[in-house]
């Protein structure tokens, strides 16, 4: 941590702060130029809340110089992380992985015929909501459970792995025996009890970034399930909101190079979140995986239009085969494989 | 509901369009100009999803020309909502209320010291974090229920109403007794389960605007709350998250007379998260109140620098002391009293 | 436009928005339904102000239900424009053209040496700045029109077109001579005494999109040159702002397919602004070649860290050269080539 | 500057990034750490571009440790700026200024009317616009300098000094002899040629932020009107864009003593563009004031809902009458006056 003292400071000011420092636990180093005086800590500062020494009299600026995150940085497992599953899939390799479903299970019928048109264009990863609380009290709220092993069975039809939201920490343990792994959502991004109780799971999460966070964020998030022992932790950028009301949200392709560049952990891209529009799913899925995104998440369904939820933004079966196609031409062409 | 059809749609497209409004339950009118045919659909149409429409082919433009919100809307209480409180005091009426106290509650010391502070200074609500999940695992997580009681018993010694925040659905029933207002926090602006349940409870519940949400949707959480038949609900604008990085977040005063204009219910100012800086409090404080807020949310400590929580945002005791006068002073400016 | 009535709208409100419509020029068509009153508006409205409407008593909504732009709108060229350079370089046709040369022309050698990086690698257009005025005024602020000679000799030695920043009307008529297409920069996106000279130019101009611009109005901004005269329009994305702090823009990178979308126009990635990092540059430009974009535009420099101007962003040429070969994989894939 | 290279950075990485320093003109302190190295540069450093070292091998993060800005910053006139104008009138004592006058001069009825009225409410300036570049070429443009006559024979009637926006250099010249204060909109904020331009001229300017840019930013563009010797800056706060809609655009209140901090620059409240809407422009008003505005620039038009540009958010007399009442009050609720 780097504490720059505005120009004027005082001598008091300087030893005030210095003294604030220390009691948080560092070694203050101190220089003073011919104009300013700077104080450095060295020390555990990746804990230290930053804002604290800001409004102290005589401070100009603060600045982190270390990342707040250890455990998810690129340092700590340089060659990057490879998810396995029971299924022989994996998240992280050499391979883009397909992780596709209804936005919710609905019945019997749909969650089969997904699953058979999943397995059939290649992909690993059959995707589908049992918990859906809505905007709308009157809304389609999710089959709960009994649905959860609906997608259990089709899965297990087709050698798929299931990846399904969970909501609340009461909900992990009935739903354990028929998720292989875990999503949360944009909106439980922070919600840090949750994430805690998934860092003492034994199976992979798929952590979504929040609609407002940023990537440090995220990866401060993610740090939280890897400090409980579960560092099998898949990222995942759904577009963020910007003043832009073209799509429903701003999806931050930049966010899977940067990703790459400071976390070992592999980053999918959620192309349908990232748009909200049908007709701009297979263009933004073709562009996370130039961009180098390790797994595209995108919901399908039967019939698309009268889908339950999140209509708009879900590709019909056939749209879904023909983006398979040309993702994997896509991905060869940046030396990867579907 | 309108449905703006592009200039090229087909007869086909059109007929196709009427037919999925019709399935959604919408009576349908149509109008064709020169250029352009338009829809409008008349019925239920506030819990449709328009996104489904967008993207149907032929369709230009689709818009929604009813609130999406009918218990919060200024219409159903022209009057405006005030809510009581056990000790007298009013939200939503002429005197304009304040609402102070710690971050986090820490030991009996520090919160009768607060209580009797805010009491001495005419404020009516003492507010406290009993549960404090935080961005580090190794960070202070709050005192729990036996923190909410020392709080409720400060609280009872100077004729203070307690507000604090609940984080989860299993947290209500423990709180009850010594909460008279549940805070929701903005990161739980759209945990729709949490706000479900607070519907069927009857004591006022202040929710705080998401970081990234819209004005539109916090007032159509709170209608999650009333819904249940919960009409007490307090809104508070507690600063969103934008490009400027000069405060923690940008306030949005404006969201004051925007919400007084669109809904009945109460919305309170929180300078404190607001700007995240304790020298800026004092002037946001001043400028909610200007702007007609019905509450100030501060957050004050006797060692503010020291707080365990929030420490750069909380202000010191003799700062809180000097900013009711000076809150006294606007607030009477604009017709108003402390 | 569509004005729907707020639900307790007097009749007297409702006339008087219709007499206010009317003044405006446009034919009302009423609809009353149950609970409310819709007034259409038939006529020349894309050029009226809506927010005049927002504000008059009992409204409670305004929309526009046509494009505020005509020329610049898919349904006016369904095929799509394609422009002709001199050099026989299209642009807006199945080839992805590639545009790049240095932030700023610092000398003869190295704008020399950059056409012919460009053209071994086989790209078609030369960029290059001649006008800098930079937030410092001790910095350095460009040779002016003697840089632009130099890129044009360059230029011409290789077969490539120029493409240089217009920063003022007054150097429009100097630059002609040495420019094949104009650029305006983000700043100038809506400096609208400039696009309509623009608009009188018969040369190309590349119009970037402003740092807070939605799509809809570099939409509106590109028919302001195009009501001129001048159909010949490039849009360009180049990164919005956002809170997101790790990049130095936000390149959106969906507004590649909505412009396809609702315009006929070609559309330029910049991932050189869009990131503001050299390490960023190629996984961007890959993106947006996947996402649809005709033409690519990079900053390169045969000494790119001590580039006079945006050097953290500019390849090296070597790095170029690499990035070239893997577009020309990537349009492949996508149907087109380089 | 300083300098924080990673955990792993080799001694060729930190000799590198050090001789780049080195070039850039700074001397280099050198302290390495058991974990990390961190270079501290001492010199010149507020004009060199920091990204140019953030993208070199090794690095992991570069900050800036004193202001970009000096002439701008509150140290170097920590008594503040109060600037005087002919008419006796000051912006940035203990008096708050209040500006106002139509959007557009249209006549001279219309200006003669705006005048009586703002010397009658006590009032001292008088603004409107001559030169209006719209977004439609089939718009009202605006009547030049003629207009400014105007303005100005109306203002000298009533003891008003005129302010009006300055669109291009070319202007200057013509506006001198009728114009006591030159406006620089939002969108020329960072128009640097117009700004080294108007730091020549002795007359304040009165600078406009930008709808994208940090008060930093703004700071910088005062920056290059003062460093030409034009020290008597006004800054506007005038709303920025988000992603909230219900207001034109999000008005940054904080702004206000966000730059009371860091600058000894008046700044100006501007409620009409920062909401957009004439019902909220007196909330914002009052909003601004309380929270330290130095003056409040607002629209005001004998016709409002029929004025040539920005109707909706430009008051009636009657409205702006009555605010001038109520702003009163509040400028004395903080220690000021009008």
């Amino acid at each position: 941590m780097i504490v720059a003292m505005q120009e004027k400071a005082t001598e008091e000011q300087i030893d005030a702060v210095i003294e604030v420092m220390e009691e948080a636990g560092v070694n203050v180093h101190r220089t003073t130029g011919a104009t300013q005086t700077i104080l450095a800590a060295v020390g555990p500062t990746s804990t230290l809340d930053l804002s604290k020494f800001e409004v102290l009299p005589g401070v100009l600026e603060v600045h982190r110089i270390s990342s707040p995150y250890k455990l998810a940085g690129r340092a700590f497992r340089p060659e990057g992380t490879v998810i396995e599953f029971p299924n022989g899939a994996k998240i992280g390799g050499k391979q883009v992985a397909i992780i596709a479903g209804p936005c919710a299970i609905e019945n019997r019928e749909q969650i089969f015929a997904v699953a058979a048109c999943v397995k059939a264009a290649g992909g690993k990863f059959l995707r589908g909501g049992a918990f859906k609380p809505r905007s709308s009290p009157y809304a389609f709220q999710g089959l709960g459970i009994p649905g959860l092993k609906l997608m259990h069975e089709a899965a297990q039809e087709h050698g798929l792995c299931t990846v399904s939201e969970v909501m609340e920490i009461s909900q992990i343990e009935p739903m354990l025996p028929y998720t292989d792994c875990f999503q949360v959502g944009a909106r439980n991004m922070q919600n840090f009890n949750l994430l805690r109780e998934l860092g003492l799971v034994r199976k992979p999460v798929l952590l979504k970034r929040g609609i407002a966070a940023t990537i440090e964020e995220l990866l401060l998030s993610s740090e939280y399930i890897m400090s409980g022992g579960n560092y099998d932790v898949i990222l995942c950028e759904r577009g963020i909101r910007t003043y832009e009301t073209a799509t429903r949200n701003t999806m931050d392709i930049a966010a899977i190079p940067v990703v790459h560049k400071l976390s070992h952990l592999p980053i999918v891209g959620d192309p349908s979140h990232g748009t909200g529009r049908r007709d701009m799913v297979p263009a933004m899925a073709k562009a996370a995986v130039a961009a180098g995104a390790d797994a595209i998440l995108v919901e399908i369904h039967p019939n698309a239009d009268k889908a339950a939820s999140d209509a708009a933004q879900t590709l019909f079966l056939g749209q879904f085969e023909q983006l398979m196609g040309e993702l994997r031409v896509i991905a060869e062409a940046v030396g990867r494989m579907l």
